[in-house]
């Protein structure tokens, strides 16, 4: 009889953040491929684009003149999804939504990974500005990111997106309703427990310091998805120390530049922030929660193909075809210096 | 002050098959698109490709040889995610699991909308046949196509894929927790409640024949998603009568002649079909369950341009940028005459 093996053999995962599961057929790999090709990103974005809406100095949509920024640089968006002032449809929709993008940095040719450390810190304390002030009155702030044209992201200039609801959102309203669920039950947060046996484990641990850990997650769904979170207790962006800031800046240039380094390309992927609801939730118990990121890469072979999440993925339950761990030991194993600057 | 306006203000919907909410922002597609352009469909695909594995006589990567067929054509996945011989790893997923192709046409450059309708009558009896028979000892019998390169379809080869499990997939779990619900409260079947509604209101009707209707439902969150269900109360795919099956092989082609219509090119999608869980299941009552299709295509503006499911999608809550009441006029305004073979 031959015994079970996670690499050869179908299996099922759970994910406790989300009460869902995840179908694991590792073998797939060995299947050729003869579909979709990606256009790999573009390699040679220049630093200012006179065109660009998001380089310094330039005109928006609206008419508008960017500052000569020379840090990170907020607007309200020009096109938003969430409009400060829509009429009031349902009850269930107050108006006063808002949607802001932030460029990381005035030159378009420059990511995370190859920011320097403290121009990264600076991301990281517009974050928090952001989630404080945002904070007092919508009960979510959502911090997110697309890059790379493959992701729907339009513009090669370094920049993410903050978009505030006056509504709980499905995915953290899951969150939220499963980590208070563990939290009733074990009195500890799940998210605590798992970092901690994560950083035993170390099969699925990807980089890591005194502060910071990053996984490729046991119910990762996207073949090179990471979690990111603190190892000490922390509710919100806004709550991290001056340290720990520093830290997640450090774990994030690692993280960001093995990222690019698996395929040489600058990796294309959303990621974004989930941490305890705000708003009306400030006053309220959220022991349960635990501050982490998500990071949703969508290749899966090479820098030209991706992973599918197509009909049995939407109609029945997702599917990955590599272990987690797989992916975490590539990941690890790869170098902490970028492609872009070795031998510099 | 203003009044509400679904097709220009924010607002949320809710799913009643998935408890969950989409967020409606039609104004979006004001915006300007400078993101990903997609490789519109082949144009001339060949009607029998010597190399293409999928076709008739020819041997496929396993070293068997497809029959001259004419007809539809079932034959095991050759790189299955669901392996039948795989050990058993945990008492969850016990091996038994079940993975198979089915051809619908001998011709590679034919697609359902171009088939007569007794050959989609043919596909239809498959598919009734599978349900059948897998049904007798799986849970969920996952019947699906992928159509076009931009869904992972990697053969241009008119096909589905069947794959049987022994457990329930998280989406057909969710879809009858919630039609459960609904019955226990109300002794009606959700879908037959919601169906008569639209059938009703129209305006969210793509087709409709006396036996069948397809509408763009009030959740949607594809651009042009669909959903395809019989008027009677109809548990599974192979209680379906003759008449019905007919009856389905005609509103198939109508929807998908519109679907091809609407940017004339052989429209890309994933769907699949839903009906009561079979296996042990059988012996239950599954009275709350109704048999129905999704459909989901990925386009949003033109033949080249999708939508993106990122970012906030991912992170934070599913989110479309037209309304469904605007798509579903626009595809019942189509013609119903194939593009292809308008004129002839
Ligand atoms: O089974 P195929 O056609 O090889 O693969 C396709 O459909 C599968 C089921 O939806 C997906 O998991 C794959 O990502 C996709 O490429
Ligand atoms: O906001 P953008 O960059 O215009 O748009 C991008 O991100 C949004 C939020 O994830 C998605 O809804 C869009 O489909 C995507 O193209």
């Amino acid at each position: 009889e031959v015994s079970f093996d996670p690499k050869e053999h179908q299996h099922l995962r759970y994910n406790p953040l989300r009460d869902t599961w995840v179908l694991v057929s590792a073998h797939r790999m060995k299947r050729p491929w003869a579909g979709q090709v990606e256009k790999p990103p573009e390699e040679h974005v220049p630093r200012h684009d006179p065109s660009n809406p998001l380089c310094p100095g330039n005109t928006r949509a609206n008419g508008e003149v960017n500052p000569d920024y020379d840090s990170t640089f907020l607007f309200e968006n020009d096109f938003p999804a969430l409009q400060p002032d829509a009429p009031d449809p349902v009850e269930l929709v107050p108006p006063g939504c808002c949607s802001k993008v932030m460029c990381f940095h005035p030159w378009s040719d420059v990511t995370l990974p190859l920011m320097k450390k403290q121009e990264v810190v600076k991301v990281i304390d517009k974050w928090a500005e952001l989630v404080e002030e945002l904070g007092t009155t919508y009960p979510w702030v959502q911090i997110f990111e697309n890059k790379g044209a493959m992701m729907g992201c339009s513009n090669p200039h370094p920049h993410c997106q903050v978009w505030a609801s006056n509504f709980l959102p499905n995915e953290p309203a899951l969150s939220d309703r499963c980590q208070r669920a563990y939290y009733q039950k074990h009195g500890e947060p799940l998210l605590l427990q798992y970092a901690r046996q994560e950083a035993e484990k170390k099969e699925r641990v990807v980089v890591e310091s005194s502060d910071w850990l990053a996984v490729v997650p046991y119910w990762a769904t996207w073949p090179y998805q990471t979690l990111l979170l603190p190892r000490r207790h922390v509710l919100r962006i806004n709550d991290l120390t001056t340290e720990e800031r520093g830290g997640l800046a450090d774990i994030m240039k690692r993280l960001l530049t093995k990222y690019d380094n698996l395929f040489e390309i600058s990796f294309p992927y959303s990621m974004g922030w989930h941490g305890a609801p705000t708003g009306p939730s400030l006053k309220e118990d959220n022991s349960h929660w635990q501050l982490h990121a998500h990071y949703y890469p969508p290749l899966l072979r090479s820098a030209t193909v991706k992973k599918f999440m197509v009909g049995y993925e939407m109609l029945a339950q997702d599917q990955r075809d590599l272990t987690p761990e797989q992916a975490a030991e590539k990941l690890r194993n790869l170098p902490e210096e970028h492609f872009k600057t070795r031998g510099h």
